[in-house]
């Protein structure tokens, strides 16, 4: 397109991030949100849920690796693998990077976020259609409520507390996710901004720290979203974050990654004073 | 101001900041450059110079802490201290925080930026009237070159590589600002961004390794500086971080600031993959 065109994304408190758009790819209504996928100049194509980004192609593996290697590098053979949201696909090919896992359980709300980012966002969901990738189109919620002592990892890969990753954010759905993990069952969170959601972070913290006895924080900074940092919550019955790390397994992980490596692991869980007054 | 007004830094690459506007409070040309100072909905009060977000009062904490504590905990007795740029004084703030300074050379080519933030970001600005501080109000090129064997800790709190402060990014400066450098002196350089910032980062670099034997990267997000991720470069003749570090002092640091503290200060050098294959 010959227009100067920039998309702002005009978040609650007076902050926008405004990306130049070349071409608009693909933009429809689900029964659930507006979808929109756009190519722009500096971080290549995106997608936009309900007009809040996503994920972009230039540092989606960011977001991706640290909410995939953290957890399953901490569990000696992660096997059965649930992602709740997480329909663009980046932490399904993540997690297909490693040998132990026999199944991953996609649940998406909306099919439509899955095959607008097959079609459109390859380099992040080319590896939806693995075989050993279960692909559940239905509300996260009463999936969660049916499979008890079932995962090893769980990542909730939800949108914000608002519209329909609305269900994902309360005690009873935490308190089935705890029942759904195995005895030395892992789950990671998304956690929002520690600067810009600080409400929705001890609204999160609050719930998590009733629901299960290991509760830690880890950030990194996502360029493409509020504030441009943001935190992860890793919970558990049992196990606590870099008490084992699988260092065989991670050193060949660390060769394909552009985010992860061992260090940051060590040192994704070194909270800022003012992150830890939010989440303690 | 009654509009919804937006100020929107669009940055080279097609990528924009977007805040929102409550009122314009300083706005002059000087012989350097445009300087904004506005209120904002978001940040508070923040400084633009030639319509680059330069500091914001809410998150102007994490940059000033993190260019000072690093350097300054990490050498035994720092008395001589030199600033060049960094004339909103937040670094000034944090420096005066150790007991053993005796003298903050403030070389800030414009000083119609120190007057503005004195009168309107005084959370900031505030102890540059300090009897500790010498305001020298002139380039930090010049200056540097007068001062041999004179500092134990040098900070280049400057702009980007474009404008005043473009000759602050050349061999000939760096070899002037290790002259200046005391044997154990320690420089700390702030040095863009990594994600938006890649081929001035390879120029800094390119530089830094010429001149200086020892080089070491350090990151944190900066919510309102482009892409929300920045680097420090830690340069010094002898001193490599983190092999001593005045660990009492830190104790009573850390109880102050917001951002800082001895777990960060040991994971700030811990690097993504895409940044260590910029900076190597």
């Amino acid at each position: 397109m010959n227009l100067d065109m920039w998309y702002t994304e005009k978040q609650d408190d007076g902050l926008g991030i405004s990306l130049k758009v070349n071409d608009i790819l693909y933009s429809e209504k689900s029964e659930f949100q507006q979808i929109d996928i756009l190519n722009t100049y500096f971080y290549g194509k995106v997608l936009y849920l309900d007009g809040l980004l996503m994920t972009t192609e230039k540092d989606e593996f960011i977001y991706h690796e640290m909410i995939s290697h953290i957890p399953l590098l901490s569990h000696p053979e992660p096997k059965q693998i649930l992602i709740i949201g997480g329909g663009d696909g980046g932490t399904v090919r993540e997690v297909l990077k490693y040998p132990s896992v026999k199944r991953v359980v996609l649940c998406e709300i909306d099919g439509k976020v899955i095959e607008a980012c097959k079609k459109h966002l390859p380099s992040i969901a080319g590896r939806l259609d693995d075989p050993k990738v279960d692909i559940q189109v239905r509300d996260g919620v009463t999936y969660i409520a049916d499979h008890k002592n079932s995962f090893d990892v769980i990542l909730i890969d939800s949108t914000d507390p608002l519209g329909p990753g609305e269900g994902l954010f309360t005690e009873e759905f935490y308190t089935n996710v705890k029942q759904a993990l195995k005895p030395n069952g892992i789950m990671v969170a998304q956690s929002e901004s520690p600067i810009s959601n600080q409400r929705e972070i001890k609204l999160i913290y609050g719930i998590l720290n009733k629901v299960f006895s290991n509760v830690h924080t880890y950030v990194a900074p996502i360029p493409t979203y509020p504030a441009g940092f943001w935190s992860w919550c890793f919970c558990s019955k049992a196990t606590k974050p870099l008490e084992y790390i699988n260092e065989e397994l991670q050193a060949k992980i660390e060769k394909e990654t552009k985010y992860y490596n061992k260090e940051i692991h060590n040192s994704a869980f070194a909270l800022p004073n003012f992150v830890k007054q939010l989440v303690e």
